[in-house]
C-alpha cells in the first residue's frame, strides 16, 4: 500500500495505478460504513484510493472541527487490512494555501435539511470534493447513502459542470439495533448510546406507516414527531419527508421520497435517512 | 477535422485522440488573436480542440449576449485551414440544462477592474470555462494575454482547485495601429474605430512614463486619463495600474504592474491593457 501525504506524491502514485481507480474520500475515524464503501471500491476498479481528511471549510466557526474524531494509525491498519492501493493524506494548509479564494456554490438543494442549519457546509463539500477528484482523477467515487443530502449535492455537482466519473451510492450501515454508522457516534455515552436508537425507530415507523398506505406526508412526520420526543435525551433538528432528487417537502408521498431526521443527542448531531419507494 | 456538436461526441472523439492535447476555448468570430493561440496549441501538442461558445452565464441581462457577433461558417473555414483536430460546438441548452444550479466563485480578483462593472462576469466565466475543461481534458489551455484579468481568475480556478493542467498565456494581437484584436471591433463604425487607438496610445504613454522612471501610479493613470479624454468619442470605464497577480490597485509602481483600461465607444465596450515589467 502506497502512503501519499502531499499532491505531488499522489499525483506521482496516480501515473502508476491500473486503470479503472476507485476513489473512497472519508475524513477518517473508519467504520464498517467506510469499510463497506472501500470493498465496493475494490469488487468494482483494478485501483483503490482511499482519502483521510478532515476537511475545515465544511464545518461552520461554532461546529465540532476541533472535536471531530481522529485516529490515523487505527484507520491506516484497517485500510491496510483492505489491501486498498493509496491511502491519500493532504494537509490542511496544502489544501487551503494562503490566497485560496474559490468556492463552488449549489442551488436550493443545498439549502433544505442539512444546509438550512448549516448555511456553509455543502459549499465547503462540494469544494473539497472537487478538488480531491482533481488530484484522484477516480473513474468512480463512492459515498454513503446515510449522507443523503451529500449524495445529492455531489451527483449535482458531478452533472452541472460535466465532470468526468461516477458517483456510486452505497447503503447505509446500521449497528445491530438499527444505529446508522457514523463517526460522531464515538462521541456518544452509554445513555446516549441508547437514545440514539430513537432515529431509526422513527424512520422504521415511516417505512411501515407507508406501507400501511399511508400517503399524507405531514402525519408520516408528526408521528415521528410524536416517537421522537418521547425520548427526553432527543432534541429534533428536522423531519423530513421530501422528493428524493431535488429534496422539496412533499405534501403527499410520491416514490421514490427520502424520509430523513436530524435529531441532536447531547452535543452530538446524528442523522439519517431512509427512502420509501 | 472532427465536428463535436455535443457533449457525447466530444468525450468519444476524445478517446481517439494523441496527447497530449491542447484545448482553446473561444467565443467564435475568430480573429488574428485567436488564430495566433491556435498556432500556439498545435506547436505545443499533438491534438489541438477548439471550441466555438458564446456562453450566456458571462453575460450581464442588460449586456450584449444577443449582439454579440457570429459567423459560424466563416470559423469553421478559418479553423479547418489551421488543420485543428476537433471544433466543439456545444449547445446552450446542452450546457445549461433545466435544473443546472452550480456556480464557481472567487474572491477578491472577480471583484476589480472588469468585476467592478461587470459583477456576475467572472462567474460566469469560470464555471463555463471548468465545464470545458472537465469535458475536453486538455493537458494545456491557450488564453490570450488581452483578456488579462480573465487569465489571472482561471489560474486562480486552475490553482485552487487543484486542475491537472498548464494554463499558457500568449501576447496580444494588434492591428497596425495598435488596437487589440477583439471580435467585439467589429461593432465599430469607421469614426468609432478610428477613436479606438485611443486605448493602445494611452497604454503606450504608461511605458514611456515607466521607462522614463516615473513610479508613481496615480501619476500615470492621471496622464493616461488626460490623454483618453482628448477622444471625444471615448467614454472611460476604468483606468489601472495594478499588482499583475492580486490585480491591486498600486500607489507605487513595482514591476511586474499590469496597466489596463476599459472604454466605451458608441455602444461598444473595449479593454486593453500591458504590463510594466
Amino acid at each position: 500500500m502506497n502512503a501519499a501525504k502531499s499532491i505531488i506524491d499522489m499525483r506521482k502514485i496516480r501515473c502508476e495505478l491500473a486503470e479503472p481507480v476507485g476513489f473512497v474520500p472519508t475524513m477518517g475515524y473508519l467504520h464498517e460504513g467506510h469499510l463497506s464503501l472501500i470493498r465496493r471500491a475494490k469488487e468494482e476498479n483494478r485501483s483503490v484510493v482511499a482519502s483521510l481528511f478532515v476537511n475545515p471549510t465544511q464545518f461552520a466557526p461554532h461546529e465540532d472541527f476541533e472535536s471531530y474524531p481522529r485516529d490515523l494509525h487505527h484507520d491506516i491498519s484497517l485500510l491496510e487490512g483492505l489491501g486498498i492501493d493509496v491511502i491519500f493524506t493532504p494537509s490542511v494548509t496544502e489544501l487551503y494555501p494562503p490566497g485560496f479564494s474559490i468556492c463552488i456554490e449549489l442551488g436550493k438543494i443545498t439549502k433544505r435539511l442539512e444546509g438550512a442549519s448549516r448555511p456553509t457546509h455543502f459549499r465547503g463539500v462540494a469544494t473539497i470534493v472537487a478538488k480531491l477528484f482533481n488530484i484522484v482523477q477516480p473513474a468512480r467515487a463512492y459515498f454513503g447513502q446515510k449522507d443523503a443530502q451529500q449524495l445529492a449535492v455531489i451527483r449535482n455537482m458531478v452533472t452541472d459542470l460535466n465532470m468526468n466519473l461516477e458517483i456510486v451510492s452505497v447503503p447505509t450501515i446500521r449497528e445491530p439495533d438499527g444505529l446508522a454508522m457514523s463517526s460522531r457516534n464515538a462521541s456518544l455515552n452509554t445513555e446516549q448510546r441508547q437514545a440514539a436508537m430513537v432515529l431509526y425507530q422513527a424512520l422504521k415507523l415511516s417505512e411501515i406507516l407507508w406501507s400501511k398506505g399511508e400517503k399524507d406526508a405531514e402525519k408520516i412526520r408528526q408521528k415521528m414527531l410524536s416517537l421522537t420526543q418521547q425520548e427526553p435525551l432527543a432534541r429534533v433538528d428536522y423531519i423530513s419527508v421530501a422528493d428524493a432528487e431535488t429534496l422539496e417537502e412533499l405534501e403527499t408521498v410520491k416514490p421514490p421520497a427520502l424520509v430523513s431526521i436530524a435529531v441532536k443527542i447531547g452535543g452530538t448531531r446524528l442523522i439519517d435517512n431512509v427512502i420509501l419507494s
